[in-house]
């Protein structure tokens, strides 16, 4: 009821809301950098590292005007480390070296941490292909921190859950992500630890599946021999990387390729569009296996999302009746809303309404359904695509336990309704799924 | 009441199965490769690969007859990975190099894919010793293929998720998942990553039981520096690898000193026959530990095979029970029949009745209890036997994690049936345990 | 009632008890070996080997006495590997080497296995340090052992399960858990896989947290290309090393700058003391970074330990509610007892009553929490603590399902307390959390 008044209320909402500052800034143009619920959190400290643009202070400890060779001979005593490091780079060689203070400045107090943009000072090409990656949408890489400050929890939930988000996000806002400060290797990057260190654990398992194949047994038997200073190329590399197949060539654009993405959609494999996606996708996999075979194999990927989806789609028809049958306690109503949830009051039920409606502040049964989507079936995806057989298997056995799960949760429900009404007892609203203290305890302390 | 009028008719249903086709033909003989259920299920595609003898067809993209090194001419340009894998290995070498098409045939609309029959034209003793593992059973490599497509789930299951099952299955039907082609190098196949690609995960966590493990730390921290040109025999390696303990001296079968096997059934660890297997591991570890040490972990192993047993019986008396009251909804009168189920009707609990009935298709709380055995309970057997402590404590956690489960469950269970009792209502038949859809449908889609 | 009337006798049964040899004995002193509760478990074979100053017993297959060379010289033929390690070894060198018998005894009817006080002969700094952990009390290395026989579960439970317990306690009583035999080099000790093969899996998921950092994925890509043999000093590697920070400067003793120690408690992380141990852990992380940044990172993980803890007091406030309800069932007096127990009884509930009282024999929403505390909250912790982000993430999911799980319990708790009073029935006592057979089965048998 409280909200159908306010739906009532949305056009005047709307335009208090302009003033009111909830105006979206885009992250990526150097706005605020805290996005559409900029309104509700500060970014705590540690966050200068990782979104330098925006957030980066510079400390005050040390005051002067340094040349890069003079940041050398001081760094080598405080930090010998990250000097080595840079020694052993191509930044160090020649005759006209890149320096620190070629990329952090050279007033101590007033130094800055290297945004991508300050890396396309001399590496364009890599830096263009970079942006492209936001032509395909999310995720991807530049749009990563942005989609992050932009979703509803990233304001609610405790910060102290939120940062471990951001921590990889900021894949998006510097490129020592990949590229290991000071060293800048190519080499380094085309190993698949670079990219693992975020790519791993649901919802991306991409660590586990891909060291779980064939490639990855051969990479981590034979990889320390192979001569890394070689382009990402055909013949190169006894085995496939992460970036050998994603980045090939060297494009450090990955979405190229990608056709079902994290597997987060059920898609038709066979449009127009994703016909050129499976070509390249074919065309990669050919330059070491039967063109067929390749073919084949992304055969396999569709049949096994078809399975997913299969099971995805039982449990969201369980969830849809439960909710018809105003089983779901507590309903979308009676839930404490997102920011600015009462313009757009939405049912909350998994993927269909988009990944960050179900993560948290939802019913236990709703979040079942979720993790189902967002864990069980996006680790077979990767296991799947990344050929690591004993993944697939256990993902759909996790997706089986969990619409067990949700349909032993439904009974209980039922069962509850129905001793309630008999007693015409009032539902009991408990069993929110909540991963700590919400919404206005947080706007306010975040 | 259905099932006992199709055990009166089992004499004449049997041989109508038989003039209709359900005559078992051995897969490695052979014959179709579909096994005992061919009926139900044609191949993908992409199963060529991994059964090439009945499966694999030769393109006909390419047409001609071409020797050896036209073949390695030609595919230097089209493949360049694979041909630089044939250089490096002994194949290449000398005046009589075995050439492409020695293993795949120089007819190019004719190719074949190597099976173990090709490769022991060369390694007879090496292919010898792998049949020879057959008299040991299953599990076992050379009955991998036959075991996977004879189990009653192969039909049944959308094939999207048994294809994970036959990629590593493939190991009866093909050399290369153990040696990588086209190097074939015995040193590569020394190494542990060799047999990881497919003994990872549930149910047979061996890799990251072994890993775990101070022997397989060793091998991490200084494998790569160790001389793999050596054979796998008593003071060559610091540390063991999977191979240097199951195929000691490089023999090419490791049921060799299997005592209690993957730990799926309880034995006698000392029969005369056992002793005899029990001597071979004690022989094998006092290559580098005092002979009366490693006799007291073996002795420890049988004690945590005796513990995971007191907990799995304690499950399997509950379930009786469960069924002794006809509590276990739906019953195995009410569930869907497997192929051929109705000749051999079968209740259907866990491991006293083979590994196969237990997978799907079963109510929830038999799936809990085939969970406790072929998960919880083999991954603690393979902690056990590979010293990883960690992994001992953790598979008998999830053990009595999932007692507690099915004893909460019997408990609803039971709760359920006294109120439908009550009521006079029939009781509810939900809660069949599958994963994606079965039977019918797939027999005909398969 | 039974146990108020212990209670009444408990003088009475103090002095009772110091005679029957319930006089605590400690381990590390040269007593028994066998701690607080030796009257109830008798020592397996194979624990001579973890614990040799108590347990070991030579075996007399051999006799003689003989001096170091020959030692070398028989058992070159006999366990070559262990011969080639020793030669490698900086034992091996020089006009002076230290032979087999210098650790081992020359009598081979009396040999011994080396504890740390025989490595304290010729490294005295670096036991005197380990001795020196002691200080900063439990967890700590020169305590595992001790604290591990002394735990009532010890002599509780089937020795199958705690022997995998005293595997990597064993730290305590000998020096070759993170020394290799017979090599002993500390370039090897250096390595995370000296570590990591203790501390794995819950409740200390190093292994996992670390490799999953930007520092342990450096480490796989590069470190086997590094200079072990170099001090674990600033400037001298890449990325650090378990021992780089824990023991910086390769001081044997870890707890120096353990701040939160294993997420155990909740702590003031503010006090004087603490303040120390930050800037001893800020001053090691300002070896590669700003030290700004250092002190920030370790203010997000006392944010995260208070995230962590305000889902744990939920849990705890959940449960005492259900205790002063008199809904835990069985309740502490129903249960059997530990040993001891009736002289200090104790309601078991999670933390704030030491670690050992909530493993085994509680109810099963106790046993929910003891999870959530130990091994999901310990997760979050060690994955901030080593800058793993997913591994946060994933620790903070599984304590919500964790609450998610009590919640749900407590409900479906007082739901049967409710129908039993309607009913008139007494309560079901079933539920009790075990693994294993317990109390007198084993103490008699252990």
């Amino acid at each position: 009821m409280r909200r159908r008044l306010i739906l009532l209320l949305l056009p005047v909402a709307a335009l208090l809301s302009v003033s009111a500052g909830f105006v979206y800034v885009q992250w990526s143009k150097g706005g605020p950098g805290s996005g559409l619920y900029s309104r509700y959190w500060s970014p705590d400290p540690v966050q200068g590292y990782w979104d330098p643009d925006n957030f980066y202070r510079s400390p005050d400890s040390v005051s002067g005007v340094f040349d890069g060779k003079l940041c050398v001979q001081c760094h080598e005593g405080i930090t010998p480390g990250i000097v080595a490091d840079w020694r052993a780079s191509r930044h160090a060689r020649g005759d006209n070296p890149v320096y620190c203070s070629n990329c952090h400045g050279s007033d101590h107090q007033q130094l800055h941490m290297p945004t991508p943009l300050v890396c396309a000072n001399c590496h364009e090409k890599q830096h263009d292909a970079f942006l492209d990656e936001a032509r395909y949408g999310f995720p991807s890489h530049v749009l990563a921190m942005e989609r992050a400050v932009d979703a509803p929890h990233f304001a609610d939930k405790p910060k102290a859950e939120v940062q471990s988000c951001v921590q990889c996000h900021s894949v998006a806002t510097k490129c020592d992500s990949c590229h290991t400060r000071h060293r800048f290797d190519a080499a380094e990057a085309r190993r698949s630890e670079a990219c693992i260190t975020c790519h791993s654990g649901p919802p991306h398992p991409d660590d586990e599946t891909y060291f779980a194949s064939a490639h990855g047994q051969l990479y981590l038997a034979e990889g320390k021999n192979w001569d890394w200073s070689k382009p990402l190329i055909k013949g190169n590399y006894r085995a496939p990387t992460c970036a050998y197949c994603h980045m090939d060539g060297g494009r450090h654009q990955v979405a190229h390729k990608s056709l079902w993405k994290f597997g987060l959609r059920e898609i038709n494999p066979h449009t127009s569009q994703n016909s050129v996606l499976r070509r390249r996708w074919i065309d990669l996999c050919s330059d070491c296996h039967e063109e067929r075979q390749a073919t084949q194999w992304l055969t396999e990927l569709d049949g096994e999302r078809k399975a997913a989806w299969h099971k995805l789609y039982q449990a969201e028809t369980m969830l849809k009746k439960l909710r018809s049958d105003d089983l779901i306690r507590p309903s979308a109503d009676e839930r404490p809303d997102y920011p600015m949830g009462s313009l757009w009051p939405r049912e909350r039920i998994g993927f269909f309404e988009g990944q960050a409606s179900a993560f948290y502040n939802v019913s236990a049964i709703e979040r079942d359904y979720f993790e189902m989507w967002y864990f069980d079936s996006l680790g077979a995806y990767k296991s799947a695509a990344h050929g690591d057989a004993a993944g697939v298997r256990e993902g759909h056995r996790k997706m089986a336990a969990s619409l067990d799960r949700i349909e032993s949760r439904a009974g209980r429900l039922r069962q509850l309704a129905k001793t309630a009404k008999e007693n015409e007892l009032s539902p009991d609203l408990s069993g929110l799924w909540s991963s700590g203290a919400y919404t206005d305890h947080n706007r306010e302390h975040n």
